[in-house]
């Protein structure tokens, strides 16, 4: 299986990088963004300079705001539109969608609703089996590897020859993916991950240092592997590079969406006022703690950091009561 | 088992700071420092500010120059010197110890030579069994515990009992200590995560931002389970606050030694120069980096950025060869 002409869809920072990620690697690479300008701008000036200022684009890559033009002839397809926004994305393309190219997920998120994760909304609207989608994941800030520093990734998917496919397709001297067939870890711990961000950054906020943060990554991995244990997730692929690796850069990032946002609201803003700081939008996370606590509800699995995140971003609860709450938990024993 | 009367040896950040956590606790500690300047500061005026600037000390916690003086009637003694002086330090102190005390580990590393942990070490000198120490560790920066910032910390012994009675005497409002068994677990990922805060201090030193640093982490969090697996740790350790919490901790703060010292190095400077920047003082993870190394090999334990650190602090080789030769390792699949 060998893939030659790949499609990204979304021009987000992550969409974009993703695309001169495989460009640098020899692809035929076109985009497809929302907005006519922002095609214009990386056809013709060879930048996405609201998404990725000072980065110049590849010239193998091209753009358009023509989904159909964007995808016609594509061996593959990369999804790189915000979670919650995937199904009604996907069911405007799914008719323009070559048969046989292999679908590739960026989106990191559970479904609100349905409670799916990503790969199984691609696979309900596409019509694919799940098992045939590749998930990318792994320590990957945008900013970063769109600035050519070395970094590793992990692409998962039940079918390895998929996997193999997207990495050769993307390999490249700054760009080091692993493959992987743990579909079910790698997309919980991408979802999870934002959320303990949230948290961090809520603690950082607070006033919190180095070894609260340390904490919270330490319980937050701890939770996301038990409802991994759940949903029949490899416990080894939360102690890789779509587990810790993803959750440590996210949390130590300042560049990090979430962690700012918690940040914000740890300080004393209001939700309202913490959207407004980030333009308008409100933070992955803060959609995700209240589907993957209905997930983790669903299956029985311990959550307590998610927990607290849904009742400050969704029950109005103050952000230093929660953290007081975690830290008062009876706990004896480091695993009981 | 009750510890109410705590003698600590040794005077420095994360002693000073325990002792503090010991008497905010209700327990009565005395403190020995080998200068009779910091003894008489920490008596009389209640600070160490060489060590811990702006805390002021608990009035309930005493100090001396004279090892016999702190140790009498002591019912928990707590080895707060750094690894590679422990055996000559305990060596003078072996005929002070009251016989039934708790002996208590703050000290990271494996010695020089011998290869020994430091509940190794302190059992041979001592003449106590090696399932009695107790061995603190965990997401620890001393200056943030001194300044009452809320953290978790993991009290290990392969004598429950002994680690409950530490547990009762060091808990307080912002202390919270979990027991574990894993006694080799703990203080291989305490003296491992030296080496990996030098090496994510060399990356940034280098110029690699996060994703570099995260990646590092996961990988030493994976080398470092594999030296704990042929070393019979359980592999939950490394999952928990000794394991990626210290790790953690250690490689974020702009506080670690470690890290600050692999920076001067990443950028250019020598081991003459980054030691003199340091008051003198190597790194732990510089020695630890080369007994590590010696006991991976003895068990045949793979051990990648160890080895690296090995190589760049003693073979003088570049940082920047090491770092592209990491990088450029053979994988496909992240756990082959």
């Amino acid at each position: 299986m060998s893939v030659q002409r790949v499609t990204v869809l979304g021009a987000g920072s992550w969409g974009t990088t993703f695309a001169k990620v495989l460009a640098d690697a020899g692809r035929d690479v076109t985009m497809w963004a929302r907005r006519a300008e922002i095609a214009e701008e990386i056809r013709t000036g060879h930048t996405n300079t609201g998404y990725l200022p000072g980065v110049r684009l590849p010239d193998r890559l091209t753009a358009t705001a023509d989904a159909a033009e964007a995808l016609a002839g594509a061996e593959a397809v990369v999804l790189a539109v915000p979670s919650q926004s995937l199904r009604a994305n996907l069911t405007g393309w799914r008719d323009l969608l070559p048969r046989d190219a292999v679908l590739v997920s960026l989106a990191k998120g559970v479904e609100l609703g349905t409670l799916k994760r990503m790969s199984e909304v691609i696979s309900e609207i596409a019509g694919v089996p799940a098992g045939e989608i590749v998930v990318v994941s792994g320590p990957n800030l945008a900013r970063e590897i769109a600035a050519e520093q070395p970094s590793a990734a992990v692409l998962a998917c039940a079918d390895h020859e998929r996997a193999v496919a997207i990495q050769k397709a993307s390999a490249n001297r700054y760009f080091r993916p692993y493959t992987n067939t743990d579909v079910v870890g790698c997309e919980l711990g991408g979802a999870c991950k934002n959320v303990i961000a949230l948290s961090c950054g809520m603690a950082a906020g607070l006033g919190f240092g180095t070894n609260t943060m340390a904490t919270l990554i330490t319980r937050g991995l701890a939770e996301m592997a038990r409802l991994g244990a759940k949903l029949g997730a490899d416990p080894l692929t939360f102690a890789g590079l779509a587990g810790v690796g993803d959750l440590v850069a996210t949390c130590s990032s300042p560049l990090s969406r979430n962690r700012s946002f918690g940040e914000r609201i740890g300080r004393g803003e209001s939700m309202g006022q913490a959207q407004a700081a980030a333009g308008g939008q409100v933070a992955e996370g803060v959609m995700s703690c209240r589907s993957i606590r209905e997930l983790a509800r669903g299956v029985g699995a311990d959550m307590p950091i998610t927990d607290a995140m849904y009742r400050v971003c969704h029950e109005g609860v103050d952000p230093a009561r929660v953290g007081a709450e975690l830290l008062g938990r009876e706990r004896k024993h480091e695993w009981s």
